[in-house]
């Protein structure tokens, strides 16, 4: 979007005129074909005036669904969570260097989670970009640090395998964002359709894990050293976390998921594998003494610095690699299992109701209610530190389902994710469980939730604060109540209105403040499919 | 603001414990005194876990006032609004790259504008980096393309001169954000006060013109040709005007501002400059066979490129610079006034009321009320096609005010430069004419200036749409109806309830749709000084 002034008369901007002859399309098909062939086919959007071509060849290529958000960050969240629950990625469609700029936060998460996304952003006409004019920027040097891959198209020849080239490398084995800046006048040029239309190309295998490194761990694990599996992503499958549990019944090893995976499976009779912590000294502990077999997931490191704490929770010397996050983690987990002879299945927990008693809602009986309510294949959308991780804990026993955290810290994610998740399942339900202070980052995500009737379940941990900083004040002995840093850390002056806000963007909403409210509440949301419902949740 | 989980134990973070030696002081202590002599003691900030030490030291520190804001975009925005009418830097307070990154469109737009700010970003430990934790990025990366002048502090006897080097850089000639960057250990060290403290210097004077060129200017005006007078912001004072008015009327010069100013002062029997037009063909029709003198101002170019249409508005030939943008092009059109013997008073345009009849709200009429509404010295933060240039129509007979505009096109920039303009000018009363599409970018200012107290009046225009999108459209003759193209440019779906919204964040809104309704809610706003009113404009 721009900011402009009264219309005029006619002039033409650059918007396709096709002729008639059908061997030529305009450049901004050419890229959406090239896309749906390669099952590219859910564009989340927030167009401009340099986008309109794109706009106008949405409606002349079938197969490309259109999601518009109100903000940025909203479509790149959302095609964040679309490619994690969907294995392959959805497209953005974004306004030169500042609308892009505005998606950046979570692409940084994308890009941590390693998300697939083909982030499509318009730029000036070639030729105009001399004039700096006031929309003007370096997209690039923008992009880049998000991106896995970079091109701003410089042909109209070049479209189709540009687009080609960006989806095959947001799906190769260091799958990311790939950035691919479309010129407007590229969107709306004349490109003969014979020449430049690529093969499809099928879409590139998991990497298999690594035999060597697999006999190694193998033999690691058969000295009877003490040894903890550090799950990521893939390893947190079902598969991977079954044989990650026969592996630990069968040689004593732990197991620990990474602390923020951007996608895991829980409940439904799965073992109870608990995260890393995040705080260092726990996560230390946790470690402490062990050989650390990394299972897809990175070297853990401290979030921040801490006074006299390394920053690497384990030392080298005690990492061992089974295989890289890009690769079949849950796979070599299933041939380690066979390797050390753990073949014996394990029992895991049986899925059981917590049955709360009534009573006032913290976060400790809010995540049992939650975890008590979840339907089958539930998807939860986890953001914040009040309520997310007490919710984890109760969830073991809760029905299977799929929860999707935040992967890169920049806080503004979770709604947005549950927005792309809702759009990737539609046949499963999906919850919102979000803070308050970091909802407020991308709150625009609930109109376009209402807009796309998605029946997603918003629960707001309102305590009113940035819990997190009070907590970091606190553990460095610091007083949370001198006039700054208490102001700088409290959200309760005016208080937010979530009811009043929700009813803003057409979402209906209620407040609860007892188990048993709450309970009620997400009965009566899950009765309902017609679109989202919000729950403010009111903490002791 | 950084994802987290539950807290445990103590172990410190980078928080200063500073020895009881008065000659030491921790660094974000000296950076907040530096920046406080130099008179930057306005903070627009969003921080997180590494910026808590900053945030302990605004405790420490007297003089600087922080304010919070629950979205990064709202405190950069609010920090060029806060510039361009102190004519001073605001410092913000950003978390890490994805923080700053959440800021950049309105950083884009302030540089843009050449706004002078003092953009903190707190990072890592030094240390730390090299463990590529969650939240580290290139901060680098993103912030050259917003950034005048860019350093990450490297030792901490560097902090003082830093700090004091960012201020000389935002404040020089060529104007803008000077981004510097606060690893966390370098907020909480121990820094020799004696040796660090930079003198405080004086504010550099603006730049004197080219005498040459005023000659040059003078000499062609006295030729008797064709001439176009295009003013940029020091030009747009009202001193500027009064001379570029004498100048006109002696010479039969013509005279447009820039399309998009900063900064531009208006009414109150200023001579009524129009600015130049948006759109192409009119504005070349405006400058087409005349000299082009630009008097603060830039070489004007189309906004984007249209088809058929040069880029540049004016041939290169027919441009002759009388000042640049960051010289006194103010004293430079007095010079010349003087140098073309314009030295008889113009008359201005008289004020007087339009008394707009009661009826239906158009942009027009809107327009019309909100001009005879405005008090003595009123700013008016103008974004979006709407209504902002029917209203600048009409305020050439309203009051004396101060008009602020969207000088990048990075939408969600009026809300937050309103904000940051109310703070620099306790004084004064500000409104926010605003589009309801790009009012969502940044919405969450509502609640900054609730809890501000600022008696800021805003007008959403809501028409329920991307007006200028559809504009785009048909000026190509292309249907605006068909599925795709319609969903993507109306925001009817559902429709945003401005007063639930407004409610949410705790700022007081009433609905209109006749004349008489906004005259009267206007009034009413106006008569409340305790806090910011919100006006949904329903237009006909």
């Amino acid at each position: 979007m721009n900011s402009t002034s009264s219309p005029t008369q006619s002039r033409r901007m650059e918007i396709p005129h096709l002729d008639t002859d059908a061997r030529t399309r305009d450049g901004a098909s050419i890229v959406l074909e090239t896309a749906r062939e390669r099952g590219v086919d859910i564009c989340f959007a927030n167009p401009g005036t340099t986008e309109m071509p794109f706009v106008v060849a949405l409606d002349r290529v079938a197969g490309v669904r259109p999601i518009l958000g109100l903000f940025e960050g909203v479509c790149t969240g959302a095609a964040d969570g679309y490619g994690r629950m969907a294995g392959k990625p959805a497209m953005t469609l974004l306004h030169l260097g500042p609308g892009h700029a505005n998606g950046i936060a979570n692409l940084h998460n994308a890009r941590r989670a390693r998300t697939p996304i083909l982030n499509i952003v318009g730029d000036h006409a070639r030729a105009h970009l001399k004039y700096d004019a006031p929309l003007t920027s370096d997209i690039e040097s923008l992009a880049r640090p998000v991106s896995v891959w970079y091109r701003s198209v410089a042909h109209a020849d070049d479209l189709a395998r540009d687009t080609a080239a960006a989806i095959a490398a947001a799906t190769a084995a260091a799958s990311g964002v790939a950035t691919l800046v479309l010129p407007v006048d590229l969107q709306s040029a004349a490109v003969n359709e014979t020449a430049s239309q690529p093969r499809a190309q099928a879409a590139p295998a998991v990497p298999a894990f690594d035999a060597a490194r697999l006999a190694r761990v193998a033999d690691l694990l058969r000295t009877g050293v003490p040894a903890v599996l550090l799950l990521g992503v893939r390893a947190l499958s079902a598969r991977g976390q079954k044989a990650a549990a026969r592996i630990a019944a069968a040689t004593g090893a732990a197991c620990f998921g990474e602390t923020f995976p951007a996608r895991a499976e829980r409940g439904g009779g799965l073992p109870d594998i608990d995260r890393l912590p995040y705080f260092p000294e726990p996560a230390r502990a946790a470690l402490a003494g062990r050989k650390v077999v990394l299972a897809g997931a990175l070297a853990p490191v401290t979030y921040f610095a801490y006074e006299g704490i390394p920053g690497e929770l384990a030392p080298p010397e005690d990492l061992v690699t089974l295989a890289d996050p890009g690769e079949a983690a849950d796979a070599a987990l299933e041939a380690l299992a066979e390797a050390v002879g753990a073949t014996a299945d394990v029992d895991g927990v049986r899925v059981a109701r917590w049955n709360v008693e009534a009573g006032p809602l913290t976060p400790q009986t809010a995540g049992r209610v939650l975890a008590d309510a979840l339907p089958d294949d539930a998807i939860v959308s986890i953001e914040g530190g009040t309520c997310g991780y007490p919710f984890v804990t109760a969830s073991a026993r809760a029905r299977r389902h799929t929860i999707l955290t935040n992967t890169g810290g920049a806080i503004g994610q979770g709604l947005p994710v549950a927005l792309g998740a809702a759009v990737a399942c539609p046949a499963r339900r999906v919850f919102a469980l979000q803070s308050d202070g970091s909802a407020q980052y991308t709150i625009q995500a609930l109109w376009t939730m209402a807009r796309e009737r998605l029946p997603i379940v918003m629960l707001i941990a309102s305590n009113r604060r940035y819990a997190i900083l009070q907590t970091e004040l606190a553990r460095n002995g610091q007083p949370a109540d001198t006039p700054h840093a208490s102001r700088l850390t409290l959200l309760d002056d005016p208080p937010i209105d979530w009811l009043a806000l929700s009813a803003g963007y057409g979402v209906p909403a209620e407040r609860v403040s007892t188990t048993q409210a709450l309970s009620r509440a997400l009965d009566d949301a899950l009765a309902h499919t017609d679109g989202p419902r919000l729950i403010e949740m009111c903490l002791a």
